[in-house]
């Protein structure tokens, strides 16, 4: 028998526990053993959870227990279950986390803590998903050229009803936030900052990449207006919330943002609050994983699968790797992420309006594909919609910048980047 | 040092062998440990293989070689395989095999053979894509409440042609024997029997049946024409030659057949020679698994991840389970099989004729859900186009061979079942 202590009995873990008790039957079969839950430890311990576990307020009762085999971290935040998952990896217990944001920030110091004892996090990115599983055995052939993922729930529902829809973005924030899809500040997920974390984990493990979210670009969906909706349909493109990380050379962009993708690829049939992430391996080509990316039941439906996987005896270091896994393979700075820009702005309407715009664009080396102008309800503006070829970020800054000074633009000017 | 001989080193063995060598670097930091191929066995010894491993056409020089620690065996057919991979097992060998007929037919035999020793098989099913890894271990915490699967490339390149192109059956499997995608005898694809190896496969892990290709329903796409395509369409489907398996009760149907399914749905927006898996847990939901199902890079990044999780030190019983799984699941009868219907049938055009058709529907029990009545070239013909409520497989059997003798109803009667 193995017996499991939950840090963090909330809905997640009470679903663990659940599972653990309804499906025992085949969770056994497949184990090999009998898997129980000891005890668990909550803030508010008055609060009733459904779940006839033994109950503490102190998570060392769990951590410091010599019986308990698994310790399932489910807390959020970042210090405390950093040092509690710390201590219980010194005590040699397994580790089972969906912990995106310790993850984020302490994957490294964690591996080289938890050396030979099993540290697992299937559930720490998309959900049910087992991506990371995918990633870190199905794919170890491979060098990954790239990992597309919306990761996000939030982002694609609110994306999936402006485009499908025709929702302006303000009403289905609303609509999300009444569903229980955002919460009341939406900015950890509407501004990428929830997927930038699991983006980090995927990086780490296909290319060993260090990096914390302050050192990637991170941007939000929430400048984006039915304009760049009605374009974007028009030019073939669906838009999504991607974390993207790609191998150039011998550096590897990594970033987060509203991404213009051609309709027909995989990924951007995914609609609603489902997640999905396309990786490209350099033998495989392209695979697509797809399902629920959170969820009580369907996190924990990937918390267990870590649990069963620590029981079977399965071994093989954290982050898939013992040693240096592409030596040379470098995080590459904002500035040198290169693909297409797609561009909206507001320019009076009158001849060589066109022809300034371009020239300024040909300073910085940038030429336009494709570009659409549309009249507004001020008849001396108009809107201008372009797409580039592709060019350097640190470019196209600099491209944006100067156009916004140039007399013929009126307000702000927007951007979205496009991956084909 | 790992050391690999291999049995068959046709397409899929040479692309092992080079992606060994040439990935060497990230498959032993992943792995651990070095690993290289020793030697290979062929039928035919004088043919350039392009890759420089020793070559024997002598099976035992690899199965009985002290030297070798893993035998992956990529000869296609079922007994002599059988009889090496169980010779290798008994050596103490771990053994990979993408070799699905050996599986649908021998895998209790040889999960029992096998015992602690690994015998790995992620590149039996839909090649390049890790869905034995998924089911085996991703999605541990689940009773399967269904499997669907896009598991041959040929069948969806063909169908999606038919469906997106208007093209004719028999031409586009022309074309697709050009490709190379289609055998000069096509039967194996088209008619369902290469899907249901794979689904026999999956099927053991999800629910520990054991059964043989020629217990279950299999039924190819040769019947289709664009008259059934037109229908498909103008009804929200789309039509797909799927492997199914759904548990009902204490049962579990197997099924291989060409299937409309809505068109929203993910597992119908996979077009092409790609293959998809789409498995539906009762905890975590949805899932798809998307990616390449054939070709010799993509299945020997299948085959060389097996080899990775072997030297990894990873355990776990080959189907994924110690000891019987859901007790009382039991596969369902053909005639027990219960969907919806689709049926193409031509009849006299004049009044009566609907009346007649339906009252001999309604003698099996089967209702209509929805109609479609077109002219033919002949004025006194038309074709009826309908699609009935959930009924029984062996009722609407008996209902076909009734309507058959409708002496309104002239010629073949058509029909294809409906998954929603």
């Amino acid at each position: 028998m193995v017996k499991i202590g939950i840090l963090g009995v909330g809905t997640v873990g009470t679903s663990v526990a659940k599972i653990l008790e309804e499906n025992a039957d085949i969770i056994e079969a497949r184990a090999g053993k009998k898997i129980v839950v000891k005890s668990g430890v909550v803030k508010n311990i008055n609060k009733d959870r459904g779940v006839s576990i033994k109950i503490s307020d102190n998570p060392l009762d769990v951590v410091d227990d010599p019986e308990i085999d698994i310790v399932v971290e489910l807390m959020g935040g970042v210090d405390e279950p950093y040092a509690l998952v710390k201590k219980a990896l010194e005590n040699g217990k397994a580790v089972v986390t969906a912990n995106k944001a310790l993850l984020a920030y302490h994957r490294y110091e964690l591996q080289e803590i938890a050396g030979d004892i099993p540290l697992m996090y299937e559930a720490s990115t998309a959900g049910g998903i087992p991506i990371i599983g995918a990633l870190r055995n199905g794919l170890s052939a491979n060098h990954i050229d790239s990992i597309q993922g919306i990761m996000n729930g939030t982002c694609n529902y609110m994306l999936t009803n402006m485009i499908n829809n025709g929702a302006l973005y303000d009403d289905i924030l609303k609509e999300s936030q009444e569903l229980g899809y955002a919460e009341a500040d939406p900015t950890f997920d509407v501004g990428g900052f929830d997927a930038s974390h699991k983006l980090l984990i995927l990086a780490s493990i296909a290319y060993g990449i260090d990096a914390k979210p302050e050192d990637i670009l991170i941007e939000g969906i929430e400048n984006i207006t039915q304009t760049d909706v009605d374009f974007a349909k028009e030019f073939g493109y669906e838009i999504k919330s991607l974390g993207i990380a790609k191998k150039v050379g011998n550096g590897v962009e990594l970033r987060v943002h509203a991404t213009m993708i051609p309709s027909e690829s995989m990924i951007a049939k995914v609609d609603g609050v489902m997640n999905a992430v396309t990786v490209v391996g350099d033998r495989v080509g392209e695979t697509m994983y797809y399902g629920p990316g959170a969820g009580g039941d369907a996190t924990a439906s990937a918390v267990i699968s870590d649990i069963v996987d620590i029981v079977r005896g399965n071994q093989g270091p954290m982050l898939g790797y013992k040693k240096g896994l592409e030596s040379g393979l470098k995080l590459l700075s904002k500035d040198d992420i290169s693909t297409q820009y797609y561009i909206r702005l507001e320019v009076e309407d009158h001849s060589g309006v066109l022809a300034a715009i371009t020239s300024s664009l040909e300073e910085f080396g940038i030429s336009i594909e494709s570009m659409l102008q549309k009249p507004t309800q001020d008849e001396a503006i108009a809107t201008l919609l372009f797409t580039t070829h592709t060019c350097k970020e640190k470019k196209m800054q600099e491209a944006i910048t100067a156009l916004g000074k140039l007399d013929v633009v009126s307000g702000e000017i927007a951007m979205m980047r496009i991956e084909k």
